[in-house]
Order: structure tokens, then sequence, then C-alpha cells
């Protein structure tokens, strides 16, 4: 294609997908709504489109009428010292792939459509997100919850998708979704990784190739404690010893945490006799990277293997 | 009516107008709601009702095509030492009232239905809640603003219903609704006020006759800074002055504040050049009673009379 081919694509795009105003979007989702048989589906992100987020895409497509992608970088649920400025944009190249996915609107507002003046009201929610990657970044998940809630307002979902990836960002907002009855399903698909393991995340493209490769002992880790609580492994603090040993192991990751909690309600359990969700964060670089795996206990000793 | 007729009555209104869960809220506002032209209103309250609610269902049974009231003594809006335990409840004679009004069906859940086990977030509003009641009953509006974020999720409302009564909690909600997104439009209707003057409150029935007397001081020191403010008064310092004085000869009234502030971000203001609201608190006895009026300025130096 010649570069004023791709133009006139961006130009298309923009015009047919792309939606800057809360009040154009609840327009043409209302719109959609009152259709026979209508269902709508909110894939919430921060842009940067990678095969995680393609994977939610093509969940809401699979199974609703209606397909919404958001892709807004939040303000609010970064810290001062986070990367908010350097955090990857990329808004023509977004809507190329969500026109691919077959998506029917993107929702790319500017930050004075979303928190105007005066903007004086959080929804925080409390100890679930003290925990984990709440420690070391306070003020996220309200961050967070707040920029759900206010989409979850403006569209009006049926179902909302999120990955796995943040699992505690997955729990904040089902609790949020319980706590403030908001009518929407919340729809969690598994994290996509990349070959060697790293899972998907907008922030790989900060690392570089040692770093990227060394990032992966995340993942080998977390398959580590997976299989060990597989083979009847319940002791936390062994599999925990085990993880950090992997870990540092490679010397340009800087762990942060690693810890084994209730998926549900993020509490740190003392033995893997359910099903248990173990959690890591590291630094790789200036990149912070974090990454989850679901437990099963087994072996001999499980209760009901 | 014998009482056997009496207990018939009461039966009937709350097996026709009572729901006391989200889930059968939700179901049969979802039917009303696909009716065509179907409007749906919402009054929040906290039951006990008196002429102000009434004058709320009035203005919903007016403007939409089915009207719910909620009834719920939300705990969380009450501070420890406050009276959450002696606030005056009586759901029948509610029914009744509400029947008599034309509503649709009355909301009055348990505590458990509304706040289940793990209940952990809450909707936070910020400076607008800190000055005038927030100074003195920290954590309220947050219960407030919660408790309205919920319903307002259960129910959907087209229109909600609030009284100017409660100036700060008016501020606060249009605050949230703004902020958080919310598809409701915010109705305030005017104060209703007793023969003497004295503002209706479910609290008023707390009071003894001479503490109800000598309470009606407060709406004649609003009245008086309204009359000052329109025969062209703009010193606040002026008017506050006066205002306590007033309070002050009533030896029944232990005054809390007197503000003058503006009514959309309940920033005190120095001077009263355009609408200010005058906002009063006083404990008289074991009751705390709240009052305001909107001052328009006028007279000789009004800047557009």
């Amino acid at each position: 294609m010649s570069s004023n081919e791709n133009a006139v694509t961006r130009l298309d795009l923009r015009s047919r997908l792309l939606v800057s105003t809360a009040g154009e979007l609840r327009r043409r989702v209302d719109e959609a709504r009152i259709r026979p048989g209508a269902v709508i589906g909110l894939v919430p992100t921060m842009g940067f489109f990678h095969e995680g987020h393609l994977s939610l895409m093509r969940a809401a497509r699979a199974e609703c009428s209606y397909v919404i992608v958001s892709a807004f970088v939040n303000p609010i649920q970064f810290g001062a010292t986070e990367d908010f400025n350097t955090y990857p944009r990329d808004l023509d190249r977004d809507l190329a792939v969500a026109a691919g996915e077959g998506v029917d609107l993107m929702f790319a507002p500017p930050e004075h459509e979303v928190y105007q003046p005066g903007f004086d009201t959080m929804v925080v929610p409390g100890k679930i997100s003290e925990g984990l990657c709440g420690a070391s970044r306070p003020g996220h998940f309200r961050g967070v919850a707040t920029i759900v809630a206010k989409l979850f307002n403006i569209v009006k979902p049926d179902t909302a998708y999120f990955g796995q990836k943040d699992a505690q960002q997955v729990a904040v907002i089902r609790r949020m979704a319980t706590d403030l009855n908001f009518d929407v399903a919340i729809r969690v698909c598994p994290t996509v990784r990349e070959p060697g393991g790293l899972a998907m995340s907008s922030r790989n493209t900060y690392l570089s190739d040692e770093e990227r490769e060394q990032a992966a002992v995340l993942f080998r880790a977390l398959s580590a404690a997976k299989e060990a609580a597989a083979s009847g492994e319940t002791s936390v603090s062994r599999i925990r010893r085990k993880m950090k040993k992997m870990i540092g192991g490679e010397y340009l990751v800087d762990l942060e945490y690693v810890k084994i909690v209730n998926p549900v309600d993020l509490e740190p359990v003392e033995e893997v006799a359910t099903e248990a969700l173990v959690a890591v964060a590291a630094r790789v670089g200036r990149t912070r990277l974090i990454d989850n795996m679901m437990l099963t206990p087994g072996g001999p000793d499980a209760a009901d293997a």
C-alpha cells in the first residue's frame, strides 16, 4: 500500500470505529442495545494491543452482538514515579488491529473527557487492594476501580472482559462489581504468553533482548510451583523458596514479591489445600512485570484429586 | 377498620409493594422498563416518611411511569456515636403512605442483602465532602455515596429525587453522578417545612415540644440571611454574625456551624456576589438538625438584579 492509501485507511478507520466522547459512545451503544437479542461486550484496555488483548476481543466477539474496546491510558492508576508518560501508545495501529478482530467501536477519549474539571469522586477498594501489587503501588487499584466503574456506567455492558494476567485487578473488579451491584458479568480470559513463556504485556516493549530472555524465569518459576502443587507439595514456604531460588538465578530479575493467596479475597494461604493463586512481581531493568498461575493440589495427599 | 382488617391491609401492601432483595427489585424494574415510554424514577430514603419524602414521591409520580421508593437505614453512613440504632423506623406505616402516593414499589432490604459478607468497596467523595457536615461526620458522605451508587446500579433509574434540605448530600451526589458517569438525572425538590418553619426531618421526632419551638430559629435565621442578601447585603461575615446572634438567643440550640458557600462545590465564598448557599447545623438537645437556603443578591448594589 502507498503511504497515501495508508493515510486514507487510517482516516476511514478513525471515522468508522473511533469514538472519543462519552456522549457519542453512549448514543452509539444505546442504538445497538435496542436491537433484538443485543448483547453488549466491553473490553477495557490501555491500548497498544498485543495477543492478550486480541484474545479478549475474540472472546467478546464470540459472545456478544456488539463489541466495544476502550483504549485509555488512565493517569489516575499510575503513581507519581511510574511510567504514565512513557507508556506505549499507537492509536492507529490499535484501530487497525481492532478492526481486524471485528470490533464494532473503539473508545479512545482524551484525558479531559474522562476527568473533567472538579473531578472529586473515587471508587476505593479496601483490603483486597492492599497486598500484592497494592503494597508497592498505593492508589493504583482505586484508579483502576474508578475508571472501570466509569466505563461500566458509560457503556452499560452485559459482559466485560479482563485478562487473568492482572489477577489482583480481576479480584478487585469482581469485588467492586458485587459490592456496587453492577449488572455486568465479568469474564476472565487466560494469560497469553510469548513463545518462551513470558506473559504478554504492553510493557514488554521496554525490555532489551537479554532482559526479555531472563524475564521468562517468572513463567518457569510459576510452572514449577504449579507442578509441585500438582505432585502433592502443599507447603507454601517450600514452594516459595524454590521459586525465589529459580528467580534469583537470573541477575537482571529483581523479585518484588512471590505470594500464594486465596484467588478470591487474595488473603495469604498457609498451605495449598484447595485452589490457590501464586502471583509474582519483579523488576527487570526499568520494567515492572507481573504474572501468576492457579495452583491445583494433586498427588497422593490431595483431598479430592 | 378492625385490627383484623388492618392486618389484612398490611399483608396485602407488603405482598403488592414491598421488595426486599436486589434481584427481585431488578426483575420487577426491568419488566417496567421495557414498556413503551417507560421512565423509571427512584426516591432513595431512609424511611419514616414525612411530607418532605411525600413531595419527592409526588414529583416522581408526576414525571415517571414507574416509581420506586427505597427505605433503608444505611448503617455505613452513621458514625459510631450516632443514632443508627435509635433512628425511627415504621415499615408498615411507610408502605401505607407510599401506596397512598401511587408508588409502584418500595425497596426495603435487610442489611445483609445490601452489605454482603466480604463487602470491601466504597465510593469516596473528595473535597466536597470535607466541609460543612463532613467536618463533624467523617465517613458519612462516603456511606451516602456508596449506597446511592448501589441503588443507581440496582434500579438504573432515569431520574432520582433528593431533597434540598440535605444540601451537601445533593452536591456530593451530583458530583458523584458526573464523576462516575451515571446516566441518571438528579432532581432536587424544595425543603418542606413545618408551620413554624422547621425543616421536615425524620429526626424531628426526637424533639420535645420546647426543643421543636426553639429549633425554628434556624429557619428564622436563614430567612433573615436571605432577606439581607436580597436587600443588598453582600458581607458574609455580617450575615453570619447576625445569624449567630439570632440562634444564640435560643438556649436549647447549640450551633455547630453556619457557612455561606458556593452551592456547587461548597467552597466558602467571601461575599454574596452571585447565588450562594447558606447552611446551618445545630444540636437541639440530643438531636442534630441541618437546614439551608439559597441567597440571591439583590438591592441597589446587585450586579444584575
